[in-house]
């Protein structure tokens, strides 16, 4: 296959390490990198060091008052840990207007950074949407951008709710013609562990149901990342969207307190059941996603693990596992992944495969 | 994706149960099977109940002397429980001349099964060689047959012999002018447990060893595989092919009482290794496969497990985990990946991709 070029939209937690991974991988070239306030371009391939360098403030996103990431309804569709902290980090705060990619010798100040990208898209194989869903339908509408400028290539977006990947199908004939590849869903959870389902069931003629259990310890990132457990906490018992949205920082501090720290999600709402729906592995009501948080402690208060259960052609039942180690963080987790779809889906561009994919279907045939 | 047409080339095990699990998949139709003395062919599908009613008696080959499938010198490179069975699995042992594909309705006889299905071809998008591998270069000359008559579409064979995978690689110019998506090795192992490797190193920017073992629980499929025992035994400490082919029965019953039924391998060769380099997630040395074969009980002696060990890109070391359930029978663990193979590799053949193909190479751009 040909080199890939790829840029990245949003140089947050994602898209840095998006660009850091793709160093390890080969042909892959990043091309193409912009935040709220820059955009750097060079087709032979961005010199990424200087440029990480330069985004090291681009951390992710606070519960501030510029952008209501952390607020919108989104909470109630997104995946508490693994997942909002997916998001999160795909948030750009910057601390100034000369942070971020213009403090790069490589970036320019811009206040059109999607549409700097969008006019260079003729040598872009593929783009990673690293970008805040500041509201739900931002992710497909900037999908619309690139296809109004007749972009023919892959969109890959790294969210999780189920409802943008609606959004997604609803806009799938504009897509198609003009020739993008959309894959929705391509980091940790749904994503790499949406993989696995698919390739655990392989033994199986029916599934029964898909578990997915996740841990994660984010004592580290936990300031960066407060605003993604209050969207976690939609998703406890006795909470929803509407009442952890009214909570106060003090409010969810004492709930944290009272948790000792650790909040425990069952039956969270996660596009990995439409996903694997999709795909033909399962029906979406046989999957479930649950999993622990610790915001106290980096080591994952469970191990993350995917458990499908099915029955063989020769009619026994069993249950097939597929764990992550502790220590593997859910960076490492989102990155690798998300940049083996990329590849998968700028093969199907390539061969014409146009439309809206989900991780699973790019696995093999399964 | 449009409707896959194949064929299944011998009627053995493997053959048999691709036929009976393609029932339970979408968008796949059986157009054509041969065995030794017959060949059916429906365009319009086959009537799969019935042919395999038919072929019931068309049980893995014993060491009988019509052929010499499991004393050949293949046994070197062949790998134990999971891989042995497979290939016996595959072979076609007649109990007559009217059993078989003959003795089905849709059956006609002939002298030259595989040239039958050649000359259909041009109806058939994949074709799956479940033929015992009498000589190393069986599966390599086949392929050239199909080659010869400007077969444009699939092959995938279920062999795990790395020697075989590199006579494929003698003849891909020829496939790539024919037109010829070969994918090798698509079984449980390598095959399944292949691909579940190169999904678990997504965690990783850098693999360090990848390390495969299998149960397999043999009981009630001894007598028929009798012969694969004998290959495993040249896997055995003070073993090889040369001493294991001229071990009498007696011998070898001797050797299997003296380990109470449970033959234990360890640093098997097997094409794990080179597929997974070639789609490169780690170097052919730092796979090891081994296991553990039980041919007095049908529960598997050990658990089937792939453990991946790496590097994060944050500097952290980690095992990933993938197994399968010990009620998953070696025989559900290969049709359901071969069949996804299948699918995998027609998408690339109408996309135009020729050529040689592992496992690994079908999994998302990892």
């Amino acid at each position: 296959m040909d080199d890939t070029r790829f840029a990245v939209l949003g140089t947050g937690g994602i898209g840095r390490r998006t660009l850091e991974v793709a160093q390890y991988k080969d042909g892959l070239t990043p091309v193409a990198a912009c935040d709220r306030n820059g955009v750097a371009v060079d087709h032979d391939g961005l010199a990424v060091e200087e440029l990480l360098a330069a985004t090291e403030g681009n951390i992710a996103s606070g519960p501030t008052d510029d952008t209501d990431v952390e607020t919108d309804g989104g909470a109630s569709t997104d995946g508490g840990g693994v997942s909002a902290a997916d998001d999160a980090a795909g948030g750009v705060k910057q601390t100034g207007d000369d942070a971020g990619i213009v403090a790069s010798s490589q970036g320019e100040p811009t206040e059109t950074p999607i549409d700097d990208v969008i006019a260079e898209s003729d040598g872009i194989d593929a783009v990673l949407l690293a970008l805040p869903n500041l509201e739900h339908d931002f992710i497909p509408r900037v999908a619309e951008r690139f296809a109004a400028a007749d972009y023919e290539g892959v969109l890959v977006d790294v969210l999780k709710r189920s409802r943008v990947i609606g959004m997604l199908d609803d806009r799938e004939e504009t897509l198609i013609d003009a020739g993008i590849t959309f894959v929705c869903g391509a980091g940790a959870t749904p994503g790499f562990l949406t993989g696995a389902a698919a390739l655990a069931a392989q033994s199986f003629v029916e599934v029964e149901s898909v578990d997915i259990w996740w841990g994660v310890g984010l004592k580290s990132g936990y300031e960066d990342n407060r605003g993604t457990v209050r969207e976690d906490i939609a998703h406890l018992d006795g909470y929803d969207v509407e009442t952890a949205r009214e909570m106060s920082e003090a409010e969810i501090e004492a709930l944290v307190d009272e948790h000792d720290g650790v909040l425990e999600f069952h039956d969270m709402e996660h596009a990995d059941d439409v996903l694997l729906e999709r795909a033909g592995i399962c029906d979406a009501e046989d999957v479930t996603v649950g999993g622990v948080l610790d915001v106290r402690s980096d080591e994952k208060p469970v191990t993350t693990t995917v458990r499908v259960t099915g029955r063989t052609f020769d009619g026994e039942r069993g249950t097939n596992t597929f764990q992550l180690d502790d220590a593997t963080s859910m960076e490492a987790n989102v990155n690798g992944p998300a940049l083996g779809y990329v590849n998968a889906a700028v093969r199907r561009n390539r061969a014409g495969d146009y439309g809206v994919f989900g991780p699973a279907e790019l696995m093999p045939g399964f």
